[in-house]
């Protein structure tokens, strides 16, 4: 697409002096980028955060947008159990952005790719009325992916760290939830800086059977909703089971609803043979890790009888035809 | 990012029944697309099109919509002398536009796709205030690619095709020319249906030393300025060797301005010791190619000394501080 002189300078001054591994052949400033062979099997992802949908400027600062921009991906990357290689970026730039804004953003950006070892290798600047990134990833996955069909009645359901957190952050940026002090700093960091669990995913790549994985990006419960859709498979939940953050629950309380259905945690769902007790599991992956639950026959998430709950969650399921909450 | 049920919807009706080559592992549906490993180097290239910045939807069909996005990311490969092979496609999504509409945009992309045997592997859909469609393509390059640093004296310098044309075509669908008949259908049809110069690509790929090369996306005397800055050289162009179709000259007559100046041609542009003729070059690579001038020392493009036109073309030299028209 035809570019104008300033989108051309905007390119030149990001992508200048970005550091490239060895595995990159040719950087930025060609048509594509090259990369060497690769031997493993590849991953390819793409996902998009748009400004008024996905975040809004004053909830932080371009940094920590930048390398968010990034973890979301990445996240998608480590639920796979794979390792990340190099990325292309395309922005879409708004008027009244400057290019100090963009050193920031990419500043963030480029801290984000150097500490999980990425490549930012080529992108794109566009002109357009609403500011977004799109970042697109390519890593490499050795020996058994993660698949979100690998689900097998039978099997244990574990989630890594604590969820809802972000998406209390959110509500708390958005003014629709108050908190403040040491709970609000958690929510709101929870949300903004989030972490893809390459490492864990890496580990849960080395395990047999291979287990199913999927990154919580849209909500627990939705999530897994994805996992039984794709394995044709269903679950029980126990919703006392549901880690929680202690800022989560100085929040929220008992409330399940952000945790089940509030989205933007990046953790780990997965689903493998209960071998291994949580504590056990969670040193080998470096990570704390609860089982929630377990995979069963018949494509139904049940959330194990709970009354005082079934009603917050049971409407959080509409989008989803093959399943169904039973109360 | 957090999604909508309506967004899950319209993703698996997108992605449902996409042809796959053994080359893909695993296709829409996980976190990640799964590819088998290359044996040769990789290609990586995003580009984007955002609706009122590169396209009106009154100017064609979705389906043409679809199937130029794929084109100007192909285009992209073409002029390193690849080979297509995968793509991840991102939707913005902005109120208005319904499910019939993607229906025939993903008609035109898979079509496009089918041709140039590309896997579509993956996509992410958002919601948005502005339609936009972003394509990263990954492609596979056999011996040396086709660089924009590979520009040396003394090498003559080539296009392919006509240029000029979708420039024009552009600006009649915009209102700012009057064509009709079979010069409109043909300028317009340049502008919303480019094919990108892969098999050209391909065979220039393979001579040796390996031609410096950029696609025409931005405009000859700019995308020249691309090959010029990174080779460190320069250029002198006999603007009448410029090629200019019929349709081109009927609208435009002797005015190089669009031919120069406009973008969206995906033409290639590219160097190589001038050891064939014109008649030779073409048949070798089954596409019309024309010489327009030699790479020189000195980083200066010279238009040939043609007083009459050098003024309609210094004022397109202001984004490139480094080059200079001599009029």
């Amino acid at each position: 697409m035809k570019k104008s002189p300033g989108e051309f300078e905007l390119i030149a001054r990001l992508c200048a002096k970005l550091p490239l591994s060895r595995r990159t052949i040719l950087g930025p400033g060609d048509d594509c980028a090259i990369l060497a062979p690769s031997r493993l099997p590849q991953l390819v992802t793409i996902d998009s955060m748009v400004e008024g949908v996905h975040f809004k400027l004053k909830w932080g600062t371009p940094q920590a947008l930048g390398a968010r921009a990034l973890e979301v991906n990445l996240s998608d990357i480590a639920a796979m159990g794979g390792a990340p290689a190099a990325c292309v970026v395309n922005l879409a730039v708004r008027p009244g952005l400057d290019a100090a804004f963009f050193d920031r953003l990419y500043a963030g950006l480029r801290k984000a790719a150097a500490a999980a070892r990425v490549d930012i290798v080529g992108g794109n600047i566009t002109r357009a009325d609403q500011f977004a990134i799109t970042i697109a990833l390519i890593g490499e996955v050795r020996g058994n992916a993660l698949r979100r069909d690998a689900a097998r009645p039978g099997d244990a359901l574990y989630v890594t760290g604590t969820v809802g957190d972000a998406a209390a952050g959110w509500r708390i940026l958005d003014g629709k939830l108050a908190a403040r002090g040491a709970v609000r700093s958690f929510l709101v960091g929870r949300f903004l800086n989030p972490s893809a669990r390459i490492a864990a995913g890496l580990k849960l790549a080395r395990m047999r059977p291979a287990p199913a994985a999927i990154d919580v990006s849209d909500g627990l419960w939705q999530d897994l909703g994805h996992i039984l859709e794709r394995s044709r498979v269903g679950a029980e939940v126990t919703p006392d089971a549901i880690p929680r953050s202690p800022a989560y629950r100085t929040l929220m309380g008992d409330d399940l609803e952000l945790a089940l259905g509030g989205g933007d945690d990046y953790e780990l769902l997965f689903c493998m043979k209960p071998r291994l007790s949580d504590a056990a599991l969670s040193r080998r992956l470096g990570v704390p890790v609860h089982r929630i639950g377990t995979i069963v026959k018949g494509m139904r998430a049940i959330l194990l009888p709970d009354h005082r709950r079934s009603r917050t969650i049971a409407p959080r399921l509409a989008g989803w035809d093959q399943l169904r909450a039973i109360p």
